[in-house]
């Protein structure tokens, strides 16, 4: 993002018309940061969406009329009201320091991240006049990447919040009615609980699919891999995912994944060892197809 | 499946029409079996199928039409000509002996168990008359029972054949062609080598997913599920698989089972002990997207 700006206005903004934010600088746009640019243009046509990233992608976000200005300098964030850190997580850090030199107004900062703690603790560097409020949209896709943006990305996911403690009230309202009105269902919590929720919910299924993919391939071969089943292909579905989106959820939720994986490790062992008696197994058999069945209950109520 | 013959002949059997085998009796009318009875009706209209099972799963076989007799009783068994063995593994390996009483006629016997040793070693005790090649169609739906039935189930997907040694030379080939006819694809292997392959490409995806989702569930409880993704949804579907099915295969393949757990819990560890420098989950992450791309291109190919 380094060079000029490359400010290319394509609509004026319409008070009438503009959400919560009237302008909104996202920065980074991949699957959920151009996903948000189509659905804030698309629910605010009054709203400015000033998006932020390389020539190349802003290019294409250009001619998906996902933003209202492209630009791959920070000084077009100077008067924003909503600033949403959506690069990669380790990004996202570094553009905290950037956020708060370039941005001039009493803006609201948040991020679209997967872990929280780490970003709070490097938001509290930000001056006064900027409230930052962690975000996650529980909202994704099995492929990243702009060309892959839909503007109905986050409806009816959850979308957490994890204010910092006290003083973000009014921020953390206008956020809720922002991502409220974007079709998501927003939930309030701590940054710890987020993360603690998230390493299991999220962070171990793919660290899991993960080790399961790279030791079957190694194992069983193209040969192999060719007779396998459908089950095979959506248990592996996560390890599909990108190393390096990985490597960041890993190093800013190490302890919560790691007790995660301890934990598994532990059940695995317990599975391992009853093989042949088949006590342990068949109550961890019947215990997982109960919540089998209350995960798919859950998520369809 | 106790009690008196219940023979109910739909229709005449024309030599003319009749497959590799001109009467099949098949034992266990689940998903599985059904799907069989069902395939060689169709492709076969003169062969005669032969059903045994529960009353009440042959009443819903003979409303199917996948069957020409119904029983349950294996005194129907006396003149078939193969005899394929579909009920749960612990199961199949009992039958091995009722079949060994009740067919009369120089029969091949086959089965489609998960597993393959146990039931070969139980095989052994076959009169010399019957000739036992293990089979397991790589087939399958989410759900179980005849109701889910399909003539199309073995359509394009592997079917191992496990001859024991030699002599079985004929009874293999008229096997290979049977199942092909069906539309599969038959692979001959030693019994050894399928459990193997099973093992890590079969029965260790089906364990992980176990073990991950009744952790996840005693974790996250009902509240936590709510906000799961559609990545733990397909990663965990495995899970749903019944326990019974399960503690067979675990008994039955428990060596080799144990040694791909075993992997998958040092993997993990490593994954584990690497959370905070990211070189080993880097390099594991990167196996698992390149493996995943061959599993895809592999079941394309």
């Amino acid at each position: 993002m380094a060079g000029r700006p490359l400010p290319v206005v394509q609509s004026e903004p319409s008070a009438a018309e503009a959400g919560p934010f009237g302008k909104v600088g996202i920065v980074g746009l991949g699957l959920v940061g151009g996903s948000l640019a189509l659905a804030v243009r698309k629910r605010w046509p009054g709203s400015l969406v000033v998006g932020l990233d390389d020539k190349e992608v802003l290019e294409q976000a250009m001619v998906l009329h996902a933003i209202d200005v492209a630009a791959d300098d920070p000084v077009v964030l100077a008067e924003v009201d909503l600033v949403v850190l959506a690069a990669p997580a380790a990004t996202n850090l570094d553009l905290i320091d950037v956020v708060g030199e370039h941005v001039r107004t009493r803006a609201v900062v948040t991020d679209v991240g997967a872990t929280k703690r780490a970003i709070a603790a490097r938001a509290a560097r930000l001056p006064a006049r900027l409230q930052f409020v962690g975000g996650h949209p529980l909202a994704g896709a099995a492929r990243q990447g702009i060309q892959f943006a839909r503007d109905d990305l986050f409806v009816e996911r959850p979308w957490i919040l994890t204010p910092d403690g006290d003083g973000a009230a009014d921020a953390v309202e206008r956020l809720t009615a922002f991502v409220a009105a974007l079709g998501a269902v927003p939930r309030i919590m701590a940054a710890a609980d987020h993360d603690r929720l998230v390493g299991i919910i999220n962070h171990l299924p793919h660290l899991a699919a993960t080790a399961l993919m790279h030791l079957i391939g190694e194992r069983a071969g193209d040969e192999g891999l060719a007779l396998a089943g459908r089950g095979l292909i959506d248990t592996t579905r996560l390890a599909s995912s990108p190393a390096s989106v990985w490597t960041d959820v890993c190093r800013t939720n190490a302890d919560e994944i790691g007790e995660q994986l301890d934990e598994l490790i532990a059940v695995l062992q317990s599975m391992r060892d009853d093989l042949e008696s088949d006590v342990v197994v068949t109550r961890i058999f019947e215990s997982a197809n109960a919540w089998r069945a209350r995960l798919l209950a859950a998520r369809s109520s």
